[in-house]
């Protein structure tokens, strides 16, 4: 592997834990700074995405709306009764040009209620595009294919 | 850690990936080629091993029959109705002359149904032999070590 | 990144491997060898420690401690009936001096009965203090806080 390939998987990699860090310590609210101004985030499934369906579980398209969700997911409390833990597998670069890069990566989401109650809450991948033009790497694309087709209305937390 | 042995870690990480992308995305046809032509593949358990049992789940010692094996799993639509979603951890080398590297690597795979319920499929560790000899690093010897023996018949398929 | 942070992380990565290696493969001999003569190693939850609750589930200051527990859970054949698969996250590094590193790792363990029945056992996050001062990385201070506050009594088993 060359030395730039490397790095650039390095950067990704701290990408990629720093954005689950961030969602696992229930700092939600540094979520949308991972994002440019003008962003996609996406979830949606292996199926959806197969039958090519573009509409996913939840869409936003600017750093606002992430911030705007958030707000949402604050009012309504729904964070607090559980917590989240990432583990995600090395980033896979598809292509890169210096400044912008497509990757993907594996995750693995388990969600621990208050309860003492631990479910393995969702596998998958993140198909990303990543900017690597300002002084810190952001998604300009963020969307996050979920294995299973059964999907919890509580995923309109942050995958 | 020298800066040689990082670089083999590397390699192995990547390769990790690699594999379980191929499995994990459904391309099982480009299974085999991550193997040498005469090359030892094979899923067992870790009481197996303990007790020095040979025989394993499944075993393939060429190209061709791993190729056979993704032949037969076609026809069989097994693989149809479910996904997996491979995570790996980070490799721990424990040999290497330069051209060939022993290492394992500690896994989990959690299987998803169409239905969408997923399951904790399997955990365990990956006993490799790595040739780097060519232009890409290819596995001499792959065996599946799982930490459960409770074996489910579909475990024909690849981990 | 800077190359002596990655290096850091690169090494951060190994330890971790390692550490859950021992356990994984039953050397529980080796657990204390991965702490400093004088350290800490505490079991906790999440919610203990926002309560700011000091004590954890299990504790112990020493080398001699973590050598007296290893004894115990032989004499009692605890770890005869089941075995742990670790999976850990990249090390994010909060701080460094050179000498003395502050991290933070994400791990999922699931533990297997020798029936073949797994579980998701425990998920968290590994909070350390590593000395880098010596010929090898050891834990100064490893506090595992995991995300749930249902701890089973066989949560004395080293995480």
């Amino acid at each position: 592997m060359s030395e730039a390939k490397e790095n650039v998987v390095e950067v990704l990699a701290s990408l990629m834990e720093d954005y689950a860090w961030a969602i696992d310590r229930d700092e939600l609210e540094q979520w949308p700074n991972f994002f440019e101004e003008q962003c996609l985030y996406k979830i949606t499934t292996a199926d959806n995405e197969e039958q090519g369906y573009p509409f996913g579980v939840l869409y936003a398209d600017s750093r606002g709306m992430l911030a705007d969700r958030v707000k949402s997911l604050r009012e309504a409390n729904i964070y607090e009764g559980q917590r989240y833990r990432h583990v995600v597998g090395r980033p896979k670069v598809f292509s890169s040009d210096g400044a912008v890069v497509s990757a993907e990566t594996s995750f693995l989401v388990v969600r621990t209620m208050r309860t003492g109650e631990m479910l393995l809450f969702a596998t998958g991948v993140y198909r990303d595009v990543v900017s690597f033009r300002g002084p810190k790497a952001l998604f300009v694309e963020r969307v996050v294919v979920c294995d299973s087709s059964r999907i919890d209305t509580l995923l309109a937390l942050p995958l």
